[in-house]
């Protein structure tokens, strides 16, 4: 059996694991927090800093594969491992140019494809010279997440908003969209590509309410759309999972917003919705197998189970059993002992093929179920 | 999050445990084996004897829970455990009915459940006195598995072959029909049933080509079905996963064959192909959840992948990634390291709404997918 290891222990890690006891394979998981998601699921759990040369190193030694779940983990250990006959999934030279806004922006420009425009900045002061450029987005080129790291830069007096370090100035664009494509790519570079999907956002918060599958989109844009997302995993030359993530401005141009190069949020309906999963997909591919079929078994709609803002301390789930007395609704609760203001703490997926009942459903779900301590 | 211990480390505890992952409770397996199919999967893994008194209730005592996954297990201990508080699923009385095939009948008989004629022997030299009986199939009481503990007794001649040991001989039906219903009854006696399902063998070898859901019955036939499966939970008085197998003779009788008080061979098409799952579902029994959805989404098949006749040793499987291109199957590999003849080493589900279809995959995958060494 492939010896395979996971950097990082999460959510992503625990799919992963639920996906690889359907093959062959032995499992290891390298996470500091012992209580974390995936660590009772593998075969051997290792304590350990993914950010660590040493950690990354000595996990990865002796195994054929290893693959990631958070792009924040060591890529020189990668490296060294890769050279050295470990298979990385994805490529370290890919992650390399993901991981850091400044080296992905840059990509994108070079391989023609479509991206907000952006300027390079790496002082503050910097930003004075750029006011005609504004309104946009500062972003850091290292270490953002989940919305940390990105100040929007309305005008000139919001420049002292930005970052005095390596960072994008993104110029803002009016979305009309916001979709994600999740695509596969082989070993042998054979790629499939899932069908996208579409975020609606809470009109008065603009937070994300829920992600519904398929999205909306002309025939024509879900050419433009599937045409970038396999250009950029093309011209990332590496196997693996992708998620790109892409905007639809209002003159229906379609921009990559950003690219995830492992399993994503939102890629999670496929768990039931298609008939191969995203995890299932990176299975396949570490163990060489066929990729599998992308196409929908029936359209969904995914609601993300976030912290309440609120509280923070031991988990509970509010309106839990209510959730579940629906019928064609799938929860996935992480086990996340603690809850924090924002921290993810679990999904709903919701199966049916009239829209309005995905968007009456999620937007239930939504309502009902809450996560606080 | 509640404690919950799985009696058996096969299979259908690793399909357990996948299931088990999207909820928040704390697992536990108890098995000889520590290299079993779901050793890796809990939180916690002790090595014992499911059979032994003293392993079962030291495993059990300290838990808020337990289910199991095969019947061979510790009765008296499950008692013990219970009366100390500690849910039992099934509860150890309906289990000690189902455990011995002398109960099991008599079960049926005293509550007007339709089962094949039988009679119950305790010496072989008795089946003299009931050659007039014959053909019948000669069952020992305790111990029997998967084909084992099971004689033909066509006529008087066979009579040596019986068991010299307690047993029931049960007349042999003409069987047009083999079906399977799974049925959960929650903690509050509530039950939700499952589409049945249908056996499909193979007409030279008389060995179980596949199963396909739904089963081709008639509407009055299915409400027979129901309500027999219904009447067996109903009297069984115990909350869980039940597997009903049924016989339907040449004059459309419904008759039990016998009934599995945990989850089945035969729901494993659940996981893919319901909403939810028979491994979902008892989870959801287990924490005090609504009973979840059993409608299908989409109609199934299943394969089971048997070790084959001629190998012993490590495990191959011989075509899998032909399997794997096939567009609309699941592949389960249960992870056992050594195969052996007849040893149950995964199962493939196929989905698709075209009864050909359907047919058609499932021939393939049997015809295609071998374990051998």
């Amino acid at each position: 059996m492939k010896k395979t290891g996971i950097l990082g222990g999460g959510q992503l890690g625990r799919m992963l694991l639920q996906a690889a006891a359907n093959y062959p394979v032995e499992t290891y998981v390298l996470e500091n927090d012992e209580n974390c998601p995936a660590a009772h699921l593998c075969d051997h759990f290792a304590k350990g800093d993914i950010t660590n040369f040493d950690d990354v190193y000595h996990f990865g030694k002796n195994l054929d594969a290893i693959t990631i779940e958070i792009e924040s983990v060591n890529i020189e250990a990668l490296k060294k491992l890769e050279s050295e006959g470990v298979k990385v999934y994805p490529r370290p030279a890919a992650l390399e140019i993901i991981k850091n806004k400044i080296t992905q922006k840059n990509f994108y420009k070079e391989n023609h494809i479509p991206t907000a425009p952006f300027i390079i900045t790496e002082r503050k002061e910097e930003l004075r010279n750029h006011s005609g450029f504004l309104p946009a987005a500062h972003k850091l080129a290292m270490g953002g997440y989940d919305g940390k790291g990105v100040e929007i830069l309305k005008n000139e007096k919001d420049v002292e908003k930005g970052f005095d370090e390596d960072a994008v100035l993104e110029k803002l664009i009016t979305i009309k969209k916001e979709i994600s494509i999740i695509v596969a790519v082989g070993e042998d570079g054979k790629s499939a590509i899932y069908p996208p999907v579409e975020m609606v956002f809470n009109n008065d918060l603009n937070l994300l309410a829920y992600q519904i599958s398929p999205a909306v989109i002309t025939e024509k844009i879900l050419w433009k759309a599937e045409a970038i997302a396999l250009a950029v995993v093309k011209n990332l030359e590496s196997p693996g999972i992708f998620a790109v993530e892409l905007f639809l401005d209002i003159d229906d141009n379609v921009l990559v917003n950003e690219t995830a190069p492992r399993v994503h949020n939102s890629g999670h309906h496929t768990i039931e919705a298609a008939y191969s999963s995203q995890f299932d997909m990176l299975w396949r591919i570490i163990l060489g197998y066929p990729l599998g079929y992308t196409k929908s078994i029936i359209n969904s709609a995914m609601v993300n189970l976030i912290g309440d803002p609120n509280y923070k301390g031991q988990a509970k789930y509010l309106n839990l059993e209510d959730v579940l007395k629906i019928e064609n609704v799938f929860v996935h609760i992480y086990g996340k002992k603690e809850t924090r203001p924002g921290r993810k703490m679990g999904h709903v997926t919701v199966l049916s093929n009239e829209r309005q009942e995905l968007i009456h459903v999620a937007n239930k779900v939504k309502q009902l179920l809450k996560v606080i301590s």
